[in-house]
């Protein structure tokens, strides 16, 4: 968590007095309630966490409803631009956003490694606060888990997340048409590299930050512009490439890309090269695709890069009328190849 | 998983290829898509998993919705009466039902270490399915990481529920008046003695089986005998005693119990003698405290033992007009003492 507006806010727990998460913060029991109120009811505070009870009760501004789930891994938990806390509030912000819903909700389940710093999760919780106010979201319900030393690993964190629709659009792969144009809202591979620098003590010129964001102010936006969104996609595990094999196969037709048209940052490009990876499979975690009708991309692409919100927006692509479910990449120099998911991960516990 | 209609489908997943999860399952490509494809939407199928997309829509038939997380680290996976599967679901829907909710629909992250049995996953995910039938809920959306061995410890598994309310009751602690009875629906200790007689292999006469098991249909039918239930709460880590005293604090009223009324089978009572645990303390799945006012509570434990669902339903107690916010118990000596949380857990990792 890096300077934000509760950052000055010490740990309610006396770090002298428990330094460490203990076996017995998961067991049911005073520690439990006490780190429960301390740590997440402190900083998360909201009406609905505070009633201690086993849900969280809420009436729906819409009858249309989107709900989706994450685990976050990440290892670190603290890299350039964010931390697992960040990461587990935007990720599933996104998910909502992709839906085309504005985020109400977040659960969020805690399973800690007995040893884990009282003083990081304090940070964690505090990053989560920031992250949700700035979605504007509240997480209104959760659950903390301890596992013995060696059977974790710090911190993994789920979110799941509520939102509602208030369009009637159907925002989905299967909706992807012929002549769309392919968008993404940004730069590619940050979030990926940042990780894997900060793993591997690499050092650049600059620091390469994640791209760590909330996304759904930018979703609800080309809404409100009137905007037929077919399809979106959050470039995370896998890149822009394993989400684009991915709506190409739903949807069965072609998608064409060019390299050139995809903007990646020199950073990005110098330390993919050194290391032998190629952006298009890297992660990111405020990146999205955006599928609309030829016709509304330049509105689309004025929206987004409206005030300066995303001045790196890019048409990247199109979406062919061949009924092949393939992704096809113009290189720099003119030549076509087809885009293959990777069989798994160039980085694993990148989210 | 013991004995149910899926128990004898085998692993879509070749055994003989793939007999164990790789860090790659988890890495966003093809082998990740081929693991939740044929081991998560073979086993939970339905047509919102299908979407393939980030997250699930859906039309929510009430505008009162509950909403609420646990995450499971249930040591060992498997136990008698359960594993951690059916636990994951169990868990997630009674929390619901605590809250008066129907449950419609669940997420599910799974966080799997690396070399972890693909068999078992899959016997995992088909014993989910069977507990989402029973309890009438939909899996609808999901997450997979998998983390490096020695960093997890098998399988943890986190569910997200959401839940309509169909009524205009509040159901909650701050609800419970003087007066009202005290009624569990069974015999307790169950579930923390059989993981405990399980991990350190322990053997009575018979096996002590887990009470896991989904109460979601239990209250409704007392929700639809217009029962006015003031509050409900599932007795799981610190078992029945933490429950009740949580419940007195955020009431501020004194609950009374009596120990001879309290049902605990005899087999759990012999381990917990030989154990040294006090079986109140000791985690449950399946159980629940209700409270109702007084002149309800007859009708309520008729409900209860209607058609033998719960024949060993009992009134244990009742709440007093003392505003002490404390649990006090009768003990069989006729004694009385105040019941108090425990520190931590007498079993880590019970759930």
């Amino acid at each position: 968590m890096s300077d934000n507006e509760y950052s000055g806010l010490s740990c309610p727990i006396p770090i002298s007095e428990y330094p460490h998460v203990l076996l017995a913060h998961g067991g049911g029991g005073k520690l439990m309630h006490q780190l429960i109120e301390k740590i997440f009811t402190a900083a998360f505070a909201n009406p609905m966490l505070e009633t201690a009870h086993d849900g969280a009760v809420f009436k729906a501004d819409s009858d249309r409803l989107a709900f989706t789930t994450d685990s976050y891994v990440v290892d670190p938990l603290f890299f350039p631009g964010g931390d697992i806390g960040k990461l587990a509030v935007d990720g599933t912000v996104n998910d909502l956003a992709m839906c085309g819903a504005r985020p109400l909700y977040l659960s969020c389940g805690f399973i800690i490694e007995e040893g884990f710093s009282m003083d990081s999760l304090w940070k964690i919780a505090l990053s989560m606060k920031q992250a949700a106010d700035e979605a504007k979201v509240s997480i209104v319900t959760g659950d903390t888990k301890v596992v013995d030393k060696g059977r974790g690993h710090g911190l993994f964190i789920n979110t799941a997340g509520i939102g509602s629709i208030g369009h009637d659009l159907t925002i989905a792969p299967s909706m992807v048409q012929p002549g769309d144009a392919v968008i993404v809202n940004g730069d590619i591979g940050r979030h990926g590299m940042a990780i894997m620098a900060h793993r591997e003590s690499l050092s650049f010129e600059t620091t390469i930050e994640s791209d760590c964001a909330p996304l759904a102010d930018t979703v609800m936006r080309l809404l409100d512009e009137d905007i037929e969104i077919h399809c979106l996609r959050d470039l995370t595990r896998g890149g822009l490439a394993a989400s684009l094999v991915e709506i190409a196969s739903v949807s069965g037709y072609r998608i064409a890309v060019e390299e050139s048209k995809i903007p990646v940052v020199d950073q990005v490009r110098g330390a993919c090269e050194i290391l032998g990876f190629d952006p298009t499979y890297v992660a990111n975690e405020g990146r999205m695709v955006i599928f609309v009708p030829k016709k509304e991309a330049e509105k689309a692409l004025a929206v987004l890069r409206d005030q300066g919100l995303w001045p790196e927006a890019a048409i990247i692509g199109r979406v062919g009328d061949e009924r092949t479910g393939i992704v096809t990449m113009k290189s720099l120099i003119g030549a076509e190849r087809i885009v293959d998911m990777l069989s798994g991960e160039q980085l694993p516990r990148i989210c």
